[in-house]
């Protein structure tokens, strides 16, 4: 059988709504003063965007840990531009994931990564038909203290930016 | 100049990210045991399900609010089929908006979230493309008791489950 994924959100005040999810944890939406909002929790879209990073941050976790490869830190930092009309999508999402560790080697985060776009990512498949993704990678070696930085490439996709 | 929505997520422990986000605000992200998780927070799916009903409750109740409508109650009931085989995209995503007030019309809860899904939702314009939505709505008038729901229908789109 599918497996099924629920939400329920329940207006707290103005525009604030408690989430509670099918796994049993909750949080809270919000939005900003200028819509009507208190600001007291992230906006829709940033959870969407977080969402996108963390679930591909997952992936290569768990690819990389089976590569045998030692995390000692995983960052991503996230910019997506809105447009300026409603209904104000992003118009690109650009992600950089800074992974550390002892021996890690920069070509298996990268292809990490890449399976994470072309096969793993549920976010990431069902957003990428709207907003062109740029996905790059800061991989630190602590052995040596070497550091390598680079842009990941999906089979059969023309890379963002190319018309 | 367009705004720029960003998130920040950093490792914790295993699977589980501290995502803080552009506007200030922090939440986390893990995943199931299976998957090598904590289960410490919700998935990376839900968090995009919760913004997704969120996203356009937000847009209901403030269209609502321009037509002086008074809402004494709103919550969302989300539920999205996981595809079986990887990304696990979801298939198709039903809400149900359940709104109360005095005196509010189911038509212009209907036609508030009409708006939301053909003109002001990015997080409804950046997923549809990919996955079908299914809105409906609950609608109880306080002053009379009197309930209507019903499908919400975007103009020029075919309904959910029409081949």
């Amino acid at each position: 059988m599918a497996s099924m994924t629920t939400a329920d959100l329940e207006l707290v005040e103005h525009m604030r709504f408690a989430a509670h999810t099918g796994s049993g944890h909750a949080f809270e939406i919000d939005t900003q003063a200028e819509s009507g909002g208190d600001d007291a929790a992230a906006r829709p879209v940033e959870h969407v965007l977080a969402a996108a990073g963390a679930c591909m941050a997952m992936d290569a976790l768990s690819i990389l840990r089976k590569m045998r490869q030692e995390i000692a830190g995983y960052s991503v930092h996230l910019e997506a531009p809105r447009a300026e009309q409603h209904p104000r999508v992003f118009t690109s999402i650009t992600m950089t994931h800074r992974v550390r560790g002892r021996g890690l080697a920069a070509a298996n985060v990268a292809r990490a990564l890449q399976l994470s776009m072309s096969r793993y990512c549920p976010v990431h498949a069902m957003l990428h038909g709207s907003v062109p993704f740029t996905v790059r990678y800061d991989v630190t070696d602590e052995a040596d203290g070497g550091r390598t930085t680079g842009e990941v490439r999906v089979e059969g996709e023309e890379p963002a930016g190319v018309p």
